[in-house]
């Protein structure tokens, strides 16, 4: 490995490779994983260029070592830990915008660019890019792990803004998956099959990605009900109707409680009940009849409340009540606890039973949990909050996540909605595809990366 | 090949295999198909289960015989000919919708379901396939196609309606790509692997599909402007200005007179001039709303009339003319010629100068020659007649297309938007992408299909 190191160092230059402690602490541990590896990189590179990710491939090749593909560091499965130590290729310096073309509504970014960056610097032009992960982000991780977030419903998952990708492969070649059309039936989609996996087949070097028309007029409204069945059947409502919803949350009491004890948001206290939140979007005239009817199906659910807002102002204060939930659930943590924060999902008629399972479960050990649901595609998430150290504890919270894991796969569902699955959860990718599906995977890796040395040990194992 | 037939003749059950002279030559060739190979399968096999079309793979690995698959026989690129022989895999007689969950919004099908047939048998649930290709394709065939038509402006291709897809391997094996979940970051993304391999890769014999919700609303509109790039110019200003279209098409002068020539629609005459056929549906007041701006819109890019219906009975009158319009063509066509019919994808902005440039093309060399857009994908089709019998006339056509394909590839296109590449278009698909990512795609190929056995000579050649 320290060869492959020297050897990049003199093609690259010195300043581009860091072995400082620090440094390879920082990429090869995160608090904010489910899992981490005990191993860490032996070198951080952070290359600049599609040449120079090539010339660090065909070096680790050469030498056999890992290489481990590191956008910002925002995952949360392990997906960027070095379980076999390895390289790891910071992308943060390749964070250009490379073109942007309003009329074809797409944009050509390198994958070290932020995507609320991306989306501040091109606001002016009406377009954005409409996924919504972590604000941290950068779009090659956003590729690599098919993210989506509370936009997904409306606007679909990342893997729908792909246009084109550059790969550079684990033998240091360099592909370019496709031209720039909106649409193709030309070829295997190769797209597709790099978007999500995760590093374990190619390095995203660059990417041109589909931008969306950024809605002008919107509206958000909140509506707590009597139970997590109620509220998931008043969302199903909707959305079987055809309401035009920009998104469609779901926090469980226990979220909102937290967020009345941590203060509200901005003074205001929220009543601690299963609670939707939508938002809106479309022509001033849809939204108004959306709104009614949005209304109307809540009051056929039970629900008594119906809160709609539409300046910006009531707006943002509304909203953060759901964008501050994790930060509310941090912030009040016993000191020496960490949060464990899983998704699943699963076919929308089932949500609400999985749920209820999933909190009864948690409840029963002990354990404080809470959930919030992107309710328009059957996925959610919940928190659990434990004492790491604490053996009893960690093996209740392995036990809920396995409850949890295992149910939705009863349920047809996935063991990963938008997470991917990294080093924690290769074991549940088996369970929900079962041996010969997962061959198949394997045979494709087999193919693309021979000597398993692009971010081994994630996904599933050789 | 023919002891291959034999064993499945013996496994399947004689009422299975047909050798029928029609049945070989209906299943080896397309009038409709710009490619057909001189090769005829030596054996038409109807399948009646995934268990069955196992068998039949396992046979044909033991024989080493190419098996085609084969649905409606709808597509045009001689996606389903099959020039080394082989036996054509008929899956027609797996037409059964298997269970259909109005809660969950998806559907399970066997592949020789039409999409039709299944619109109009789960109607009443308000959740419709919005695909639109040929009435008569099946939904096998739309995904190994990965097919689009009027509708993918507004709802996406057949890739973003795959749930999951039961598929039989070349060599008899079975997997199933995913469980039940609308969304899912778990593992890689075989379902889009396999959508638009055109079987390829692997013969599908069972989907999931998602469902969308059906409009209750709707209004449809046309308008006649004076230039390809006036209209272009205008569609491009509406999807810019996010209005909720449902379709955005265009046909130009030629086609227009075409459908005139015909007799216009139900006694109704057009201007001869691009046209634009729009489609709107959202809720009564957004319609309203989005009317009126497509109107300012059009009028500022020079159109003068502007027709706007939203009776069912004026609606569907005046979307019959898009509708009927390659019918239009073939009805007035002189005896003994044929149509060649393709499409090619660019960038929206560079779609005009595109057509315009071919349409001139055609038209210096004398051909008769028609345009039909998906103007919001960049997404169009020529349409050109000649005589197949006269040598200097048939070059003449493969020429206008290879300018086309050429120019579409120098604008940063594909060399297909909704076809496929079938036998017709390899070349130009190794011109479009290059051989670096032809040969990621093969060494796919290579893995999943090592002896070639899978529709071979489509795509791409060994």
């Amino acid at each position: 490995m320290l060869k492959a190191v020297d050897e990049i160092r003199r093609e690259l230059g010195a300043e581009a490779v860091s072995t400082d402690e620090g440094d390879l602490e920082h990429h090869g541990y995160s608090e904010w994983s489910t899992s981490n590896a005990d191993e860490r990189p032996v070198a951080v590179v952070r290359p600049t260029s599609t040449e120079q990710v090539s010339t660090i491939a065909k070096i680790c090749t050469k030498y056999k070592v890992p290489m481990i593909p590191y956008g910002a560091g925002s995952s949360i499965e392990g997906n960027f830990s070095c379980p076999y130590s390895g390289i790891c290729i910071d992308l943060s310096a390749m964070n250009k915008i490379i073109q942007f073309r309003p009329q074809d509504m797409d944009v050509v970014v390198q994958p070290g660019v932020n995507w609320m960056t991306l989306n501040e610097e091109i606001k002016d032009s009406g377009l954005f890019l409409p996924l919504d992960p972590s604000p941290t982000a950068f779009i090659g991780g956003m590729v690599a792990t098919n993210c989506s977030g509370t936009n997904a419903m409306r606007y679909g998952t990342m893997k729908d803004y792909v246009v084109n990708l550059t790969v550079v492969l684990a033998d240091g070649s360099v592909i370019k998956t496709r031209h720039r059309p909106r649409k193709t039936s030309a070829g295997y989609n190769l797209n597709s099959l790099f978007t999500g996996s995760e590093g374990t087949l190619g390095i995203i070097t660059e990417a041109t990605v589909k931008l969306a028309i950024l809605p002008t007029n919107f509206s958000v409204a909140t509506v707590a009900f009597k139970s997590i069945h109620a509220a998931a059947a008043a969302a199903s409502t909707m959305v079987r109707s055809g309401l035009p919803l920009a998104a469609l949350e779901l926090m469980d009491e226990v979220q909102m409680q937290t967020i009345n004890k941590n203060g509200g948001t901005a003074g205001r206290m929220w009543e601690e009940a299963p609670t939707l939140f939508l938002k809106f979007s479309g022509t001033e005239n849809a939204i108004k009849d959306s709104i009614k009817a949005a209304h109307t199906i809540c009051r056929q659910h039970g629900a008594s409340g119906f809160e709609g807002v539409n300046t910006k102002k009531e707006m943002d204060l509304l909203w953060s009540a759901r964008k501050e939930a994790l930060w509310a659930a941090i912030a009040l943590k016993p000191e020496g606890t960490v949060i464990w924060s899983t998704d699943v999902a699963v076919p929308i008629s089932r949500m609400a039973d999985l749920i209820e399972e999933s909190k009864t479960k948690a409840t029963e050990l002990g354990l404080w949990n809470s959930v919030i649901g992107h309710v328009g595609d059957g996925n959610f998430h919940q928190a659990l909050i434990y004492h790491p150290d604490v053996a009893s504890e960690r093996q209740k919270v392995a036990d809920c996540v396995d409850t949890m894991v295992q149910k939705a796969i009863e349920m047809e569902g996935t063991v990963s909605g938008e997470h991917g699955i990294g080093l924690g959860k290769k074991h549940c990718l088996l369970k929900e595809l079962g041996p010969p599906t997962i061959g198949v995977m394997k045979a494709l890796k087999d193919t693309l990366d021979p000597h398993w040395l692009l971010n081994p040990g994630k996904v599933f194992d050789e």
